[in-house]
Formats: C-alpha cells, sequence, structure tokens
C-alpha cells in the first residue's frame, strides 16, 4: 500500500450512463455548473456521445465565453496531468457512433455495462478513489446479453471476482439518502409478501453490520444505527405481530454484542421522523417502501443511492434514464451532483 | 329537519378526554390562544378538571388582566345564550374528585368514556355541528369497564345504536391528515402480515367509497382520490406481487364505475410525494405504516385524526394522553387546534 496515491491524487470516476438517456447531459450539466469538480473527475464513457451532450448542454446554458471543453485522456494514469478546467474523459467502451436520443438498442447496454466495468475496475484497483454511475436502462443492458438486471447485481460480481470469492460471500445493501435522513434496506425488488420472509435474524444482522461497516469507513465509526419495527407500533408487545419479539431484538441484542451502536425495534412510523429530527443517523428499513417512501417524500431531487457491502465506494442518483427527457437538455443534475458529493465525502476518510 | 339548527348555531362539542392526562389543559390552552374560537365551542367535561386545568395554563401563559373564566352551562340549549369570551363547559361526567395527573383509574376511564357518549349523542341528534376529542388511555377504559379500545370502536357502536343497524353495517376508516397530506388506511392495528390478508377487493373498494363519501360531505365532491399500491413499484407488472393486478385494480375499476374520481394502483414511494405536490387530494393507504410513515414525517404536531364512515364528523390530536407531561403545563394545543379547525372545516359544508 506503500505507492498507493492518496484520494486527492486519484480521480472520482463517473460513469456515462445509457447514451441514449439523460446521463451524458446531466455529466456535462453538472461540470458545467460546478467547475471546481473538472479537476477530480474522470468520465468514462463515450467521447463524442459526451461531445454531443456538451453541445447540447452549451447550447441551453452556455455563453460563448464559457463553453466547456473536453479533454480525452488515454487512461487513469495520464489524469493526473490533464489540462486542468476540462471534462476530462476517457473512452471506456466502443460505440460506432452517438445512438438516437431515448432508444433502447443493445449497442447502448453494450457501451453502459462496459464503462461500469472499466470504472469498477480502476476502483478496485485502487486507482480510483470512488465510482458515481449514471442511469442505465434494464432492458437496454439486457438486449446486450448482460447477465446482471442492474448495477448492484453487475458490481457485485466484479466484485466478487476481484477479490476471489463466491458472490453469497458478498452481500450487498442498498442506502437511499436524501437531506437529513438515509436509510438501508433489509429487502429490495420483492413482492411484500416476499419481503416479510426475507426479514430473518440473519438478514437483519447482516443488514446492520453492512451498515456499520459502511459508516465506519466514511469515517463515522459511533453512526447511530436505527433499526425499524416491521409491524405497526412496533408489534405493541406481540399484539400486532411478533417478528419484533423473535427476529428484530435478537438480531440487535447480536449487533450489539459486536459493539454495533445500534437501537431499535423502533415504531416504524416515528422512526424516520427521529432520524430526520437527528437522534439517528441512519435507519435500517425492513422492506423497500418502508425506506423509500420517507426518503423521497423528502426530495427526490436530491435523493441518492449508494450500494453498501462492496470492497468500492459508489454512488448514484435516485433516478432513471427518463428516456422522454434524453436530448431535450432539460433535465435536472441536482441528483447526479449530490451523488458526486456523496461519493468525495465517503472516499475522503481516512479509513476510506 | 325544518327546525335543525345551523351549523353556526350548534356549537363544537370537545371531549375532555382521561383527566388524569393532558386533555383538559390542551383545551384551556387552545381556547386562551384563540380567542374567536370560545363562542364556538362547549367542552364536555368535568367542570372542576376544566378549571384546574386553566388554573394551570393561567399560572404559565396568562397574565393577570386576561385570566381565561369558564362559564358552565346546563345543556346545550343553554349554550347559545351564555356569555360571550368564555369556555363554556357542561358537566358530562360525574368524578368526584379531581384524579391525580399521571395515573390510570377506573373513574378517570369512566368519567372520559361518558364524555365521549355525550358528546357523540348531541352530534349524532343534530345538536352539535361535530366532535373534536381529547386523548383517552386505552388501559384506564379498560379499568372502567368499557368493551372498547379507543374512541373509533366506541364510536362506531354509538353510532350503529343510533341508526339502528349491526357492527358490520357501519364499516369505519382512519384519515390521518397533516398540512399538505391525507390518508385513508385500508388497515389499521394488526400485525403486517395480516395487512396483506385485509387487502381484498370489497375492503378495498369500501375505503375508496368511505373516502369519497366524506370529501363529498365536506364540499369536495371531485376530490382527486390516489391509491397506493401494496408491493415495490405498484408489482411492476406482476413481477414483484399480484395483488395490483388481482384486487386493487379490479377495486378502482368498480369504483370508476360508481362515478368517482380515483387512479392507481400508483407506486407506494412515490405517490405520497405526488400528493404532497398537489396532484392527489387523498392517499388511500393499503396499510397502517406506508400511510402514517410520510403523514407524521411532515410533522406530527399538526397531525389529525379523523374517523370516516360514520354519521357523525369527529377528529381528534393526533397523541396520546401524555401521562409524563400532564400538570405540567408544557403540553402544546398545535394539534388540537389542528383538530378543531380540520372538524369546523367539514362541518361548515353545506351538506354537512
Amino acid at each position: 500500500m506503500t505507492n498507493m496515491p492518496t484520494p486527492s491524487e486519484r480521480p472520482l470516476i463517473i460513469t456515462m450512463g445509457d447514451p441514449a438517456g439523460i446521463g451524458p447531459e446531466i455529466i456535462a450539466r453538472a461540470l458545467r455548473e460546478h467547475p471546481e469538480l473538472r479537476s477530480q473527475v474522470l468520465v468514462a464513457g463515450d467521447i463524442p456521445t459526451l461531445q454531443r451532450a456538451i453541445e447540447l448542454t452549451d447550447s441551453i446554458d452556455g455563453r460563448a465565453d464559457e463553453r466547456l471543453v473536453l479533454a480525452e485522456v488515454g487512461d487513469v494514469g495520464a489524469w493526473a496531468m490533464a489540462p486542468a478546467n476540462r471534462l476530462l474523459a476517457v473512452q471506456a467502451c466502443a460505440l460506432p457512433e452517438p445512438v438516437p436520443f431515448g432508444c433502447i438498442s443493445a449497442s447502448a447496454g453494450k457501451a453502459a455495462a462496459d464503462c461500469i466495468a472499466y470504472a469498477a475496475r480502476l476502483v478496485l484497483r485502487g486507482e480510483a478513489r470512488a465510482m458515481v454511475t449514471a442511469p442505465v436502462h434494464k432492458e437496454a443492458l439486457s438486449a446486450a446479453g448482460l447477465n446482471h438486471p442492474g448495477h448492484t447485481e453487475f458490481l457485485q460480481a466484479l466484485s466478487a471476482e476481484h477479490v476471489g470469492v463466491a458472490l453469497n460471500h458478498m452481500p450487498v445493501r442498498m442506502m437511499l439518502s436524501s437531506p437529513g435522513l438515509a436509510t438501508v434496506l433489509v429487502s429490495i425488488h420483492v413482492s411484500l409478501r416476499a419481503a416479510l420472509e426475507a426479514v430473518t435474524r440473519e438478514r437483519v444482522l447482516e443488514t446492520i453490520r453492512i451498515t456499520a461497516a459502511h459508516f465506519q469507513r466514511s469515517g463515522m465509526p459511533q453512526a447511530r444505527i436505527a433499526v425499524a419495527a416491521l409491524n405497526p407500533h412496533a408489534g405493541e408487545g406481540g399484539l400486532f405481530g411478533r417478528e419484533e419479539i423473535d427476529i428484530i431484538s435478537p438480531a440487535i441484542v447480536q449487533a450489539r454484542d459486536l459493539a454495533l451502536n445500534v437501537s431499535g425495534p423502533h415504531a416504524p412510523d416515528t422512526v424516520f421522523m427521529r432520524a430526520r429530527q437527528g437522534e439517528f443517523d441512519v435507519v435500517v428499513a425492513m422492506y423497500h417502501d418502508q425506506g423509500l417512501i420517507p426518503v423521497k417524500l423528502l426530495g427526490l431531487e436530491h435523493g441518492v443511492n449508494t450500494t453498501l457491502g462492496l470492497p468500492l465506494i459508489r454512488t448514484s442518483p435516485d433516478h432513471g434514464t427518463a428516456f422522454n427527457l434524453a436530448g431535450t437538455g432539460r433535465a435536472s443534475a441536482t441528483s447526479l451532483l449530490a451523488a458526486i458529493d456523496a461519493a468525495m465525502r465517503m472516499s475522503a476518510a481516512p479509513s476510506a
């Protein structure tokens, strides 16, 4: 580790996302609005597609004297020597020409996947500090023959391969955050009925451990983790369900035995309010909507998605490819900027 | 109906709640802070207990020249002739002497129940326009031998008896509202597992109908009712559960056949945000926490609980007896004032 560059010497990698979506243009907009980021960031994408996005946002946001200039770098080693005040990008995929806006295609899916793989390898090798992923399209990835439905599963596979472990030894969790509220989910894209079955002592404990490890790595070893109950009023002593007694409380006891700063199970209808008021740093939610309803209510445009459990830092804006907006230059970069900010903070911690 | 007094000639009844809780003092505080309400309101309670609450809040809030004065009236008929600018109250229960603060007792529970029954009968007979209930204590009601765990069930029984129907012909639903967001719940105090079973076409349709009838009676016949889905992403076409396809959508179709202004099923994690942004007037939620997490996040102190489905208007503050605060004079009247305001508005509609 002696020759490992320090965080400020390593770039934050932003992947372009699906080239037919809003990814390229929100990246251009973010780096136009925030010149101070240009020296911190390397965009993994397709140079002509990024050039098109810059011209699009130039035509809407720009004045002649403040055109955003793209500089292609050959690799991450050349990044540190690149000219100042440019959007620095690397050709991380092969795309014959820019794809039409708003269309699902295998070539777009393949390009998006290649950029993710490129970025992940840099971060896994320690050559980049963290990665921020612009949105991909599930059907385009599938058309390209990728076996993973989205970023999370793909990054999990790349990480497991890098570390040399089986997939099931690299459990991941999704963290969603809005200003003032962060939540980590025990389960995500399953029916509510299946989510009930996923509330096991092992999974709850694993979620707490993954959450604690993330905050530790981000410089908050004593982060206050609140665990939400599953049932109304936390089951009211077993009257409205026994999961709190039989599953969640024992998992919390085990987590405390590991010296983790964890409390609960707390009544679901007030724990998010209490977290927002400053009582907790993060809430472990028992199912998708329990956590996502409050986070999205507090501001979708500032939502950040972070993948926990991987040996790399990855955040993303909390929105999709927005094919209906792509090419109009109207998409907002607010959520992407929040994701960049979160990844910068997480990778600035001494232990990151 | 020819001699039925108009709303402004009829009082809004506020029940005292458990005399050992914060009910009496928040009533005194509300009427101290809002003199304009004094001529609109009749408090159903215990006169010495209310007098104690006035003295308590006087000692904290009052100046010598603005003491709040209680005037006892014999019945609702005498209310209209009562002196101006007083807290007007009727002795609606028998209590030998004020009970100690913060203690559960059968006599307190009995007094609270008697006040509820007194108020409900006035509203059911059309002699009062609506009722607002201060909090009761479940264990005190139980100690008093009341067979109903709370207001809702007790009012349901009194209403069914008044109308002369069986209890199961008087279905009720709970509506919770904060500024900018209202939600009506398909089920309330059951485990999440049992709540899943309660999501039937009949219950969802009944909830929509009760919601529509309430808004109609409150002068909003075209209220935009959004129905939340049960599963993440509204089931994503059956991938994450089939309740949307098999149960919720058919209920919505039936409701539309009744000419109700209803849409959905909407993805749970964004429907509350959309309602708050003004797209819908109310969200039908599939279970307790789905609706209560967002409403409480937006401001517990302004939360109002409304019972829908009864032939009377009843609201309450969204908090409990707060035995730990009772007698300190520190409890806030904000939620009670929101409940009073909501009941006033609902009972001001021409068809109320």
